[in-house]
């Protein structure tokens, strides 16, 4: 026997009865709504909760699109993996565990103890010259996304949190963007870590001329082909295992929401399952986030990726579950105050 | 010896010297900032955290200012004792203690165990027809706002996170901030737990009579006395206590912020404590808040009060001070690499 399915109308009938006026509790409404739904049960809980962080690095920065070297990418990582990255530190703080990738960084990491080794390749190719990858090389990249989101699942993680380290990657992702959802090059770029204004013409044009090289009718896994990278095309493939995996997702940045994008234009079933962490300060993000139909959880004017906009929310989320488990309803309430 | 005194400038160059961009944290920085001045210390730390909920009724219910009658505050208050107000709930998920103080419910509540009894009286006179209390009231729920934050400072706690349960509370809070700041009734008062129209236009008709009954240069203490609330003057007190507590404050909703606007009226050093959790859904709050200077961490749409909003803001305060404390430097990631 299965267990009959759980309806929107059920959830909200007990998050209206709670001691409260209904809605007083705002946005946590329709998050513990979410968690409750992806999970089938009026007991939601988002822990355990395991940030999936995928690094990689991009032929276009040969472009210079970057404020900040290529190099940087593979410092970021060994960072990571010692413990004193941003992610690493929020991680602990929000009580997630955190689940690092090297799935096609420029440099040999092979001596970095704690993290998994899946590189691809050295970096992806150059999308303004040719495609990012091969297909045989996007779907080695998204398998290490589904991975690492099925490693989740395998050790009782009920939410993953994707995230990312790759200099270059906001162009990435807002080539992307721009290609799944029509938009023109100019729209998509934003600032990234900070670069300046010729910086964000270089990158405008980058995007401009990987675009020219894409097939009129591209699917989303082309468009990851020609323009996206592999730490990309990881969230997605962990993105798109959340249907079969029941596991909820929080999407960070700019260059997590390009990756969803791609899942959930794969696949419309991974839209249900996605948690929106934050608002990131990326020009176009807000937009990406629209046409997926989420509400970021948080607006903090972060602007770093890896996974921390997405792990700050989850405090949030958590809080979220805990009052439609917990709360005492109305009606318990006032027999309270009779029965004194 | 005394520790040298830290300031702003020592603080932001460690948060500038991390392996991100600058800025790239956005408010994380500035939340980190406020703790480690007023900890006077570059490992800050928020922890341990305590909600200070205070409880009390209203004379002006009488004119049908709220959407629930009176006696739901008994039973909210029993419910908070109970575990299952939405407070006691978030406190939990979020990682902070609850000390629960009846300063002046209109019901007996002393069987009510695990809570602080300092009943001023049986809720306050109906500040319509003349003060909401008398000096001598004001003066004893004060020192139970003061007592419960010493309370906390002795308990070793270093952020207190002040809330509120008190049916009629946002028409009193209300004419403290119109009082306080010169703004007219109907820009002061909001939908509370639910007003409609007619509601809401009693609410300002209140406010506009009890602000007509005060004198013409009436300190804030005065209009505490005049038109605020026990729960209000109680939590007033706990925020004065702040900077000779030492204590960091978390500054909840539309009430909890009338009361903050009282504590640094009087004392203009309390300002420096101060992190705001939330922007409330009351249309006044954002307002009182700019005239604070205060930007709320969380925008969730909550409008319940307890202390909800602030609590929630507790895991980002939390992370914040965990980057200061523990991110590497751009200088110790980049030796990491260069050690590979």
């Amino acid at each position: 026997m299965t267990q009959p399915r759980l309806t929107a109308a059920d959830v909200q009938a007990l998050l209206d009865a709670k001691a409260k006026p209904p809605g007083a509790l705002g946005r946590l409404d329709d998050l513990a709504l979410r968690v409750a739904l992806v999970q089938n049960t009026l007991q939601p809980d988002p822990d355990p909760a395991r940030v999936l962080l995928f690094a990689a690095d991009h032929g276009v920065t040969e472009d210079r699109v970057s404020a900040y070297p290529a190099s940087v990418t593979a410092a970021m990582v060994r960072t990571a993996a010692a413990g004193g990255a941003a992610v690493s530190v929020l991680t602990q703080s929000c009580g997630a565990s955190l689940d690092i990738t090297d799935v096609g960084v420029n440099a040999d990491l092979r001596d970095v103890a704690g993290i998994f080794h899946a590189s691809v390749a050295r970096g992806t190719g150059n999308f303004v010259q040719g495609p990012a990858m091969t297909t045989t090389e996007r779907e080695a990249a998204w398998r290490a996304g589904t991975d690492a989101a099925r490693r989740a699942a395998e050790a009782g993680v009920r939410t993953i949190l994707p995230g990312e380290m790759g200099i270059g990657n906001t162009t990435a992702a807002a080539a992307v963007l721009a290609a799944l959802f029509g938009w023109t090059p100019e729209s998509s770029v934003g600032r990234g870590t900070g670069v300046d204004d010729v910086g964000l013409a270089r990158k405008a044009a980058a995007v401009r001329a990987g675009l020219r090289l894409l097939p009129a009718s591209a699917s989303p896994l082309d468009v990851l082909t020609q323009v996206g990278g592999f730490e990309i095309a990881a969230m997605a493939g962990a993105f798109a295992a959340a249907p079969s995996l029941g596991l909820v997702v929080v999407v960070d940045g700019f260059i997590a929401t390009a990756a969803a994008a791609v899942a959930v234009r794969h696949d419309a079933r991974v839209a249900d399952h996605l948690v929106a962490g934050h608002a990131s300060a990326e020009s176009a993000h807000r937009r990406a986030l629209d046409a997926l139909g989420l509400r970021p959880v948080l607006d903090l004017g972060l602007r770093l990726g890896e996974g921390t906009g997405a792990v700050l929310a989850l405090p949030v989320l958590r809080a979220a579950c805990a009052v439609l488990r917990d709360m005492a309803t109305l009606d318990e309430a006032l027999a309270l105050g009779n029965a004194a």
